[in-house]
């Protein structure tokens, strides 16, 4: 129980009434090109409703009035970035799973899986399979299997390996790096992280369809100077950072299309084993606050039946 | 000088041999849709050499052989994340600059400008610009000027306000709380980072272009327990983060077409005024490394008539 009151008081502004409707934002993406010169939507005048937030008031569905946003002369950011575009980050799409690569931090930003009761049957075998750089990340940002030596963190995946036991070829990717944390090993990877794992592998038995999405959290602390601090570990030659907590987001749908969501956070740390996984149950809109994003955003909240238990 | 061994000390693995030569990696970038269903690379194969690392070793030009990448059906990303995409970082092009918002931090990711003598004419007036919020920017992850409120942090330009005189529109843009990091006022705002801003301004008489990338960092330091910990505070509401260092990257190019670099690394803090600038200059590689960015890489270093005022 105090582990869990230890995510709480982590987690910014906590929210207890669920005030926002998400309505379908969706991002562009990141990805490495090596002929174009520009990035397109740079090339072309920016329009205010590019940019606008979209998310609507609750019961309305009406767009909220945008603040006419800055405009821009064609080309101009070309030209502002005539020698280099420096990144954002790296999107990576695998057989089993997609996920946003953070390369300051060296780990996932998110990695989103979709499971059936299909991907989490056969007979492939983790033993073989190896942990490996993922070598379509630069050099400079990638983690190697070096960088966890010695550093006591288990390499800990994010779409889980035993998610997709259908094909040698799915589980084999979850051993890329860039779908790996450091993560406590016995209290944690081993145990309380597992037991969520399994349990989101038994969703599939109850539902049709399971969308996860997973990822690290860096959750600021308050220190006795009053001020709030985020501090985390950085391991090997090229400081891989070790996340303070993790989240899981689960949406599961029936076969007539209904919807649940549940929302976990767990600090990277021992774990009491006797406390139970609904204890780790967190409003969703505190974690999109915590990682900077918007998850599930194209459901409206209130066309859930459940979220975390309760009809929202 | 302390200040100085302070910045060394605390960037990762820094780099003493130019060991890379960038080529253009351009990278796509992240905008908020209305309308589509999927980001449009999600839609479609990935082909290993989208992902690949294009850089290449020193005075070869031939692009790193890739190891085969992975594959994926087409579609498939679009059905795992059927239900919303959650994010990368918020790309927004301005008059006069254009910034890579971090969602996370609540801090710009990058800014980058390209300023001439021109630019920096002009009577705009900065009493007539407020520091404003960015309505671009969803609400969960946008900062407020109530985030700084007695933090004790100056709203601190990247994009800096002197730098686009010619337009006021241009300064008033530089003026959104997305191109502002909270910066130490005394000595380093006011002082140290403001006579760098004023040295980069210079740089358009001497040149005809002068690109400059400018952003913050969170540094690792070593701990009494040997270890490395990345330690940064966050103030206001909105969890805005207070970065340890700010970085400071500039491309000067001649009439005749020759380059130069600079880069600087400052920490966010009380600097003695009598520490010079070039005190402050870092390779640029411990600079893309820890701030997970590629930094004026369509140009190969060896390109450059001088990298931080030597002959690379």
């Amino acid at each position: 129980m105090s582990s869990m009151s230890a995510v709480k008081s982590r987690l910014i502004p906590a929210i207890t009434t669920v005030t926002s409707i998400g309505v379908g934002v969706w991002l562009g993406v990141q990805y490495e090109r090596k002929t174009l010169p520009l990035p397109s939507v740079l090339a072309k005048t920016s329009s205010p409703s590019d940019e606008v937030d979209t998310r609507t008031v609750p019961g309305h569905l009406v767009p909220v009035t945008p603040t006419p946003g800055p405009q821009t002369s064609p080309g101009k950011a070309g030209q502002i970035m005539r020698y280099g575009f420096p990144g954002l980050t790296d999107l990576k799409s695998r057989e089993g799973y997609v996920v946003s690569y953070d390369r300051r931090n060296r780990n996932p930003h998110w990695v989103f899986e979709h499971l059936t009761s299909s991907h989490i049957r056969g007979d492939s075998d983790r033993q073989q399979c190896d942990f490996k750089e993922d070598e379509t990340i630069h050099p400079y940002f990638r983690a190697t299997n070096w960088d966890f030596k010695r550093s006591g963190y288990d390499r800990g995946h994010l779409a889980a390996a035993a998610n997709h036991r259908h094909s040698q070829t799915a589980m084999g990717d979850t051993f890329y790096l860039s779908n790996i944390s450091p993560q406590v090993g016995e209290g944690f990877n081993r145990d309380a992280w597992n037991k969520l794992e399994k349990y989101v592998r038994g969703l599939t038995k109850q539902f049709n369809n399971v969308y996860v999405c997973t990822g690290p959290l860096y959750l600021p602390r308050k220190e006795p100077d009053g001020k709030m601090y985020v501090k985390y570990e950085v391991i090997g030659r090229n400081h891989v950072a070790v996340p303070t907590h993790f989240f899981k987001v689960i949406a599961c749908e029936t076969n007539k299309g209904e919807l649940i969501l549940e929302s976990y956070v767990m600090p990277n740390d021992k774990i009491d084993n006797n406390v139970p996984l609904k204890n780790f149950l967190v409003p969703v809109e505190s974690i999109e606050r915590a990682s900077g994003l918007l998850l599930f955003d194209r459901i409206p909240r209130n066309a859930f039946k459940a979220i975390n238990g309760r009809q929202p």
